[in-house]
């Protein structure tokens, strides 16, 4: 996983504010903030989930699926950037 | 799509499955049944289509992403069959 | 269910239309349509059916979550807004 | 939000798990773990989210559509029921 430093750092980054945000719901479940103000901090955690997860299976699609210095040309472009359009509408 | 006859006749026994069971919601909301009813057939055929969005994908992710013919051992099974099992999770 | 005849046929017509599109995957695949055509046909579909659920939970929560002929002024307005825009959020 | 101090508590103890489950990825990136047990954990985090969010909107649901000091017995107890099961089929 992670496959350059930059890729890695990326990542680690948008973890981060996911992280920030469970935070932030803690807090205002501490401070008795009202459901609505709750129920929106999750929905927005989940979408930034949903967001990692599909970067993360992109990642997998474009580097696992085939080996790309044995095979350069073997992983079909079209279908893979058709793949991953349906991986994005599904995640979101 | 649908690569070998035996495939294609299952996906289209799916599609009319669940094509019954819109007819089945319809009638269910003429003759106005509860609610409750309704709302599990719905649940029902959203899990249905889901399930044969999951064979679809998967039979794009084992015959498309490769020319198998070109690249018979391109594919890396081991990397395809976690991607297999993450697009199932999250379809269902 | 369907609590007055326009809903009623409000809600018919919607899943003719969804029935429509079910049936428009099937000639996709007996046409041997590429996979991109029949995934996001199916995406289509998918998306219908949420919102006809959103449609149904939230006829479910305004009509028959209090008895408004007994309790005219029980169901908190404010709060109900709030758990159908969550309702619409997730089953999107 | 958060109607007893148990309440609030167990809620406030979920989170913490989740921020421990969020914690886990962004250690299992830095380890270059692969993308198959970060994808494992991003579903697992992902379904605890879903179960946290049934939890509030069902908290709402019981709490706060009716003024139960008002009006006790007006929210129907049937059709709420019906109504929980229904988001936590899709929240899951």
């Amino acid at each position: 996983m992670a496959h350059t430093i930059k890729e890695k750092q990326q990542l680690l980054a948008r973890l981060r504010r996911i992280r920030g945000q469970i935070e932030a719901i803690e807090h205002a479940l501490e401070e008795e903030r009202g459901c609505e103000v709750i129920m929106q901090q999750i929905a927005s955690v989940r979408g930034a989930i949903a967001g990692f997860m599909a970067e993360v299976v992109e990642d997998h699609v474009r580097t696992h699926l085939v080996d790309t210095t044995s095979f350069p040309k073997a992983l079909n472009q079209e279908a893979t950037e058709q793949l991953i359009a349906v991986i994005r509408t599904y995640l979101k």
